[in-house]
């Protein structure tokens, strides 16, 4: 039994609300146990310098924790005049997770911006991030497609992240804060719902892994993902009807 | 009657969220209508060196906006590598409104930390943010206080700040932001329960304003000031009793 | 009897010197007691991106106090390679303090740049400041005017600042440092000729302070105002005489 | 056959000069292909604040390219002003493969600088920069153990690190630039002598992958290393013997 | 003749004022022609770092041109977050110039900070920072030695700074800014009253110059020195007797 | 007989090695003794703000230091987030220096970015790159030359550099770190294959010096650069024939 009662293959609560602010194009506050997120998708009808004129869109994600996020407070980065170099490696992460599902083509030249504040951290932010960041970009790209539907519905797939892990002898799924800051290998599986990988990140800094390990601890990432996923899909309801559908 | 059907002295709803995140000492989620700020305490066991050593504490404040609390999405500080003037401007505000009540002295050699952080803005932000952060402080104080209580109990009033303002020659209260955009006059006051000014900031950019508008609108704030109050009461309850008492 | 022998509504001597670096379209030293301050007015054929195609022009200040204007060398703020709080803080009160009386739209697409530059700091200097810089900006007005008048005459009123305090319980008039530092009320007022208010900002960080006390305090500054105005008008002597006229 | 006529599992030839710069405690120079990194090791008598007190050392790694080490010119950060992510993140990875192999106890309160210098870049420079930054840390730790033994030798096992992807439907191994820009999965791989895993990165930003393919990369990734290591061990000859061994 | 009337070997109109500011330990306000330069000295009661506990002090400057000292405003360093590199290379220049004739280790663990604020530049701004500074650090180390003498007085030497250049194939002496922006050759020198060299910088770029022309433009720097080094004793009158002495 | 074995008019060894990295318009790897500096030519297709629509070109450089190429690690610029004031002034020297034998006009509406970035630091590192950057530059207008022939071929002039300094009462050429760090007068000079001055800058910070060392330094260097011109003619070869004839 895990520190907070959970059997090892199991997620911890997720709580979704959409539409939590009044002016994001898509705006979603996630909650896995007592990590909690505020996603909000902006559109912006423009493109970074290297895809102007290409007809290509862009999807771009920013990541920042609250000050009190943290049990001790964490000075933003703003006072120390650098963005942290974890900062910048989780938001390049969401970008790419989101982009990959992503037809860029089809969504013109726009950006989207992806912001995730995270509001309180018990682990898992990143993945949590990944997952509800998801939500509030097909409720953006919906807004647009209601108003003047793509050639090409955009969004070819659902896309998701849990992170696993070994603690105390035994691999777990989905750990909080306390669990990861003694875990001796944490990874992070990115997954869509044909259940191929995004982007796998397994790291031994204790002490290395071995295949073995990898093997039992994919097999119990691609559980959580099937989870989370099907939270997903339990949010969107009918908004989800267009994904890999090109549209039609 | 105004855009949202308020009569011209009258403020938004208010609600008010204690305890709204699980690691900061006092925390705070104050939804003015529109207007949502998270406002956090936290406490740290050290001074900035000009308090080294006098046995004063001090109460300090940083005040951000989430990218899309706006209706177009706001850069953040980082990415332009530099704090935005009106930023600067609030946060210095709401340190000076806070310690106005506090008796330093009686905090000791210790730092409060108030996090505004602003979820959504819809006019008001900086007077929210005074009201909420206010009640964080009181939280935070009496968790110290119950632990090792205070030789003196260090809040002396509270504290609490409205806007005003005159919008198609009406004179009215707690501007919300499609009337604050329109305002030729525009002012911000901070009071006491005891009915005194901590603070008064009254500009009018559009046009200059006369003494006569400048009482009026003072005597209008003073009411919506007494609501702001009795609101802080309401949501304290027991937990303000200290104030003013010194502890005794 | 004050500290340097001052009743309590009386202001410092006042001395400006017009044309003091000779590259400026406007430039004013201006000093008020030990206070000196070097109020430069350049004028730019553009305009900030927010205004482009408008029509309109606009007025911005940078404000800074060398590093021995004050009693301890006081670093840099390049130094730090942050802007320091108090500096934004003034110089957006003395753009917004201009602005205030100048009709952008007769300007055109211009910029007029203001710097203050503070020489000696002995209190009061962000007055002093827009006292000096209002000079200054008729001066840069008036290259332009005389060579092609505007249409409409832009500067429509004079404009002037002065602090007021509470000091060892006495209303006083233009805080030198000594009386600033220990001033429990401090408040600086900003007025046009036609005694209206433009800006008024009162602080009791020590204590709050009373509507009574308020009052007296506008009063006061009344004074001042119409003492410095009268000063302004003295230095510009027939170069004065478009303002408000709109240049007929 | 591949762009530049290597087999699949193939690695480029591979060249490490020790003893590179004359200061450095490690200095290497290691090429591999195309791809030039220098990689210096730098002892200093301290650690990071976390760490004072704890008897416990440190390895951290900056990462940079030189300008021209890239087909068009890269401009350096400082004339950015900030750091690239990409930079951020190599350098985070690189530190963290380093400090998997190493008891930081054993080091005591000292902080190992690595410091990978690109000087042509044709791709797989993080890989390569492990490859050499280990070779370094080694001569860097023998230099102090010759002076004066550890008590335990810290260098636990050998690390190493190679590329693999999936390029035109092949699955191949150490990818250049050409290979590695158009490559639809992309995974890098650190391991030990020992044939475990210290992290692996695999994205498809592309298009996602299946297990098969994780699995299938894995394999190839494990040729890799095992190549390179003997080279590793090739160019250290008797320097690597205590390895492991903790130094008896 | 040149432009402004002066025979090539003669320097432009000199005047000094002494104690220009009351808080600064120096304060001279220094004009050369129309360029003038505040040159304040500070002194402080540490050391940098490198210098802790080795018993010597240390001068160090900050040279800065105020934003319409010039033609066309010049943005502040601190609106591009860098300071600029010409900036750079003349504060390190003056501070130099200043340490070359002052004995360090007589002057105990102090730093004196040279502040030299350019008001208004019409060329020379560094030579005339120079002659400036140092009539500010004699009145600072007076100050200190009136008070309690130090063993050794620490000036050894007067030093001061002329320009001359190559201009319409004529050789010139203390060039104003419209010589200057137009000088094939432009040098500065910096020598002691003993007529030795503190420093020759002499830069060609427009065209090399030949090993006459050098000769010939020292000579000529020579006398423009001999004149301000008069000017500089003018000023000082009996308090620069100590130097050279020792302060016996 | 010097530290190293050498006679005081006598320079280090030299080699150069041309076409050292593969991307770059020019690359050139030169050791003067220890000191090791790779310099890259880039060839950019526009010019800085201030020279659009001329018609003319721009020759810059970017000087660093890696961080261990001296004997204590000097930590990165961007760690502290500012370019050191020694290295922004060596930059603009190897600028001057270079642009001062190019007709920029000849080039046209390009930018040549040289790169120096030194591997290690024995002395005389600026000096070392500017005789290295000339080469690079070289080679860089070389490729362009043959592509599409210059109306005039740009390069006028050789260009070189060395230092010269006083160590132990000896005039002495070419001073390696040992020397450098104890020289009481140091020289740096840049002059061209017919003998003449580009820039002479000589610095007695210890203490100043008299015309007569100026006049026997002098000579030495051209000594110095007489040796070192012939140095970059044996590694160009035929590659230098086209220098000062204009490309007939």
């Amino acid at each position: 039994m895990r520190i907070d009662g959970r059997k090892n293959d199991q997620i911890r609560p997720v709580k979704v609300t959409r539409n939590y602010t009044k002016y994001a194009e898509g705006s979603v506050f996630i909650e896995v146990g007592d990590t909690k997120v505020l996603c909000n998708a902006s559109i912006e009808d423009r493109v970074p310098p290297f895809l102007k004129g290409t007809g290509e869109g862009w999807i771009t994600c920013e990541y920042n924790m609250l000050p009190r996020s943290t049990q001790v407070r964490k000075p933003r980065d703003i006072a120390k005049l650098k963005i942290d170099g974890r900062t910048m490696e989780i938001q390049r992460l969401i970008g790419r997770a989101l982009r990959s599902v992503v037809d860029l083509k089809a969504i013109g030249e726009k950006t989207i911006w992806i912001d995730c504040d995270v509001i309180q951290a018990d682990g898992g932010t990143r993945t949590t991030s990944i997952s509800g960041a998801f939500i509030a970009l097909v409720d953006a790209v919906n807004k647009l497609h209601k108003v003047q539907p793509f050639k090409v519905y955009p969004i070819r797939n659902f896309v998701t992240a849990v992170s696993v892990g070994i603690f105390e002898n035994e691999k777990i799924l989905d750990l909080c804060y306390e669990e990861d800051s003694k875990a001796i290998v944490d990874m992070n599986v990115i997954m869509t719902d044909e259940g191929e990988f995004v982007e796998v990140q397994g790291t031994g800094e204790e002490k290395p892994f071995s295949k073995k390990d990898l093997e039992e601890l994919l097999a119990l990432a691609e559980k959580g993902v099937k989870q989370m996923i099907n939270l997903q899909k339990e949010s969107l309801k009918m908004d989800c009807l267009w994904i890999g559908t090109g549209g039609k």
